[in-house]
């Protein structure tokens, strides 16, 4: 344990040196404390609107170089990807009025449904929670997920809270990190391949993509290295999403008939769990299957 | 690692089914895109007030129950009290604008220096940097201080930002949470005295210190238990003040002589140093000894 | 014209006191702006969150004092209304955002469309230009519909603003205050006609209408004094509602043929102006007359 | 007074169109009120950070065509200068806690001391009340300054607010705005002094102006007008500072004697009152003389 420097003051004001301690240091501190407690008044009030959707986003910090040191594989590391995924299933399994969960890369969104009155919906509250959360349970879980390769430091993530008054601004959000994961994902995917199985420098695959679209991108995929991106790992390609779902759980109980004899009898519960996809969430179609996951905009 | 569900769509709206991957889904995703990024608007800024001391204080979420599971010794446990010290030097030592951070319980508090502008002030950012990089710490440094005890699940600590825009009012907010920690300590102490000492049972010993004041349970300790309350320790009754202290560190370097032999030689260094107290920070004793904690006012 | 106190200073620091100007001193006064600038970065943003509708409430500062000593007459003042009404309008049509307003008894509310971007969607400039342009108006126009009485002092008006993410929440909040209107002027009514008609003294007609509810004040009306609450003035039971609607306008214009000859044609334009109703605003049926005040929820 | 139109509904939902009011209705309305209270909790807080000066500044809305419609006279109209002042000084003796006011041009800026608790210190109260209230008393003043010049539609002023922690901050704030009045005010003297006096046009004189400094207008004026920049009217240079201050006032009051004759005798009052200043507050001499404007720093 660090042990403290020992106090180097002869007198210490508070209570400190007294033999036999006498009565009136300590009603005055007592009193000490209500003088300070003016302090209190100066934190603000960060009440989130009512009725909006409450997007909490983590983003790793300098993770570029947690992932050299860790030794991440590229260009997608799924012991990586499998730990922040975990990690929000931790979040989600605390914190029960997020409904919607979606990652990609370093980065994760939590939503909480708009009408939560979790933390009185303070955004201070919310947002240091689940990055909190989140950031104890990806060092608790780093041994499931990298057996070998040892945790060097305790990384950091850094959040934000955004607000979205509608089921339509809430898709468009999650439209925009899926899209963001797709178009990163793919030139990751070429110059990867271009360096790993083409040969080139990293400099030599930068100058082959700069300007290229996504179709080159796609093209040069299919054309030189006879790979279709579409049948790359959905993982990869569509991101991490996490939603409550009920499923049927049946386990098998001992139990006593009424003729004193005891049977093994099947019982069917339905709890709710963290279910995850790899979909594309931009479309209708995942809303269309998921309908609990959005409350009406009325 | 946890994979996920395989997806159930017969057709996955971006991108997921053509054979040959055809250049223009390519370039709508792109599209895509900048047409969902308009929801980046719907952040709002959070820049802390100029020339204002921002404190974020965290405290552990439920630690009642997560110091009961983890068996921690009452009144106070030396080994979480370490540890909670540890992980604010590793959130000090990422965040170099924090001048002084002080700790008791299960809370520490976090000042940044009026003209800070890390992360542009945002206040969003610095609460959760600072709650991440606590937690993550605090798992990563766990069995540094608990050897035989295992963590048994990740545990949380939430945040708060709070503006302080003088030194008066930075030095009563400081002396709120000592004040604090004095009135918890001396209660705790004295509860659990008559418990573990007295024989008596919690319910009783909560029944005895009701209405009682800091004399009466001084007088408790000192004449039924011989014990002078200010010989307790001062990490207890004081909580832990870390601040940045310049020390000489000398260092053996072995160096080539002119004439060409080697020699050990010591070099002193001036390195900037995280140190940690136990004293009274309310008084003016301590911040006239280390008057750079705090800048001018004007 | 206020003539301030001369300058009692011999030395006026920054230019006073030269005989022939001298050139330094010019260049250092700019210098000494930019010197102050910085202060610029203390104004904090304040845009209100986007696609949800804002809307800004007035309420007349002191307006029982201010009715009394403009001998307002009870329970309800046409002219006083009246000129809340015409302010209103003044307002709306300075800033064509606002699609509806609403106003009873000293208070108006305007609502800003959820799309807008006036000012930015600054709050502080949206509220207190709407703030401002009400109060000059009320004060300009005072004297159209206060011909004998004269303003005796400038009044005020305090304000806020709320936002609102959805159609529904935006209609509970206009119902909310047309449903205060009519409580307070069901009240007012029976109150004033126990005091003006039924002779009791103010302090008589309090305790008559103690405990009593809406049906209890509509009997007292509806048998002491044959009144039908519902034949009142809707003017007074639903308060003032002002929305924007294009009107055709017929002016008669005179026009030279290709004859040479001139001749009057009528000539109609369709132009937006704003319209005054008094309706019940709870219901659906206004909303269903006038579809184009609200925006579509998604 | 404007009527509005008449309900075109058959069927008013809420309390309309009965012939004998029945009680159900009338306590519906009551239970509706409730049902839609919800909307107040839309309301955030926007208290003002303690311990800090709130700074209330007002921008006239398109003033240069207001000037321009009202033939306000080039390079400063005394009379539209002198209604800016008297609508401050309405604003200062309605909100007492405002300790200093500066205004130039068509701006004002108002100081609530640093523990006011107006308003609990709610921004959006403060700066609607202060725009409110001066914008009401432009109108209502106007023909004590414009007597033959009438006002042809109410104008608005925008504000804002901006919170400084310390003294120097403010200092800095309030200079910022007086050498912004300098800039400004010597280059309107020096360009309608080429136009009214030189016989330039506009366009030719904002030429002739271009590039230069401070320095070079001076010197213009010195040596083609023959005018000292120094000499010119201090409350164009200076712009207009009021503050509260005690005065002694006399007034006789007829006494009754113990003789019982009667008798004038002069008694004095010390009475707090707007006073008007135009003299520099950038350096120390201005807060020399009038310490109580500022509160102590800690």
């Amino acid at each position: 344990m660090v042990i403290g420097n020992t106090c180097r003051f002869l007198r210490c004001p508070l209570i400190d040196c007294v033999v036999k301690p006498s009565a009136h240091l300590f009603t005055s501190s007592n009193m000490a404390k209500s003088k300070f407690e003016y302090v209190r008044n100066f934190e603000t009030d960060d009440t989130c609107l009512r009725n909006c959707y409450i997007v909490v986003r983590l983003d790793g910090r300098n993770f570029h170089r947690f992932a050299g040191q860790h030794k991440f594989t590229k260009p997608n590391d799924n012991r990586a990807l499998g730990l922040m995924s975990r990690s929000a299933r931790s979040v989600m399994e605390e914190l029960e009025d997020i409904t919607i969960a979606y990652g990609q890369s370093d980065e994760f969104s939590f939503v909480f449904k708009r009408t939560s009155s979790w933390f009185k919906r303070r955004a201070s509250k919310l947002m240091t929670h689940v990055s909190s959360q989140f950031s104890s349970s990806y060092v608790f879980y780093w041994k499931e997920f990298f057996e070998d390769q040892p945790l060097l430091y305790p990384p950091s993530f850094d959040g934000r809270v955004v607000l979205y008054p509608t089921n339509r601004n809430l898709r468009d959000y999650l439209s925009w990190r899926q899209a963001d994961c797709h178009i990163n994902n793919m030139y990751n995917t070429v110059f990867w391949t271009l360096v790993q199985r083409g040969g080139l420098t990293t400099v030599q695959a930068e100058d082959r993509l700069k300007g290229t679209v996504a179709a080159d991108k796609n093209e040069i995929l299919f054309s030189e290295f006879d790979i279709n991106y579409n049948n790359e790992s959905a993982l990869h390609r569509k991101g991490t999403t996490l939603i409550w779902e009920k499923r049927d759980e049946t386990v098998i109980k001992r139990t006593k008939l009424p003729g004193g004899e005891e049977m093994d009898v099947p019982v069917t519960n339905s709890r709710r769990k963290v279910q995850t996809y790899h979909c594309d969430i931009i479309g209708d179609h995942f809303w269309e299957e998921h309908p609990d996951v959005l409350e009406n905009d009325s």
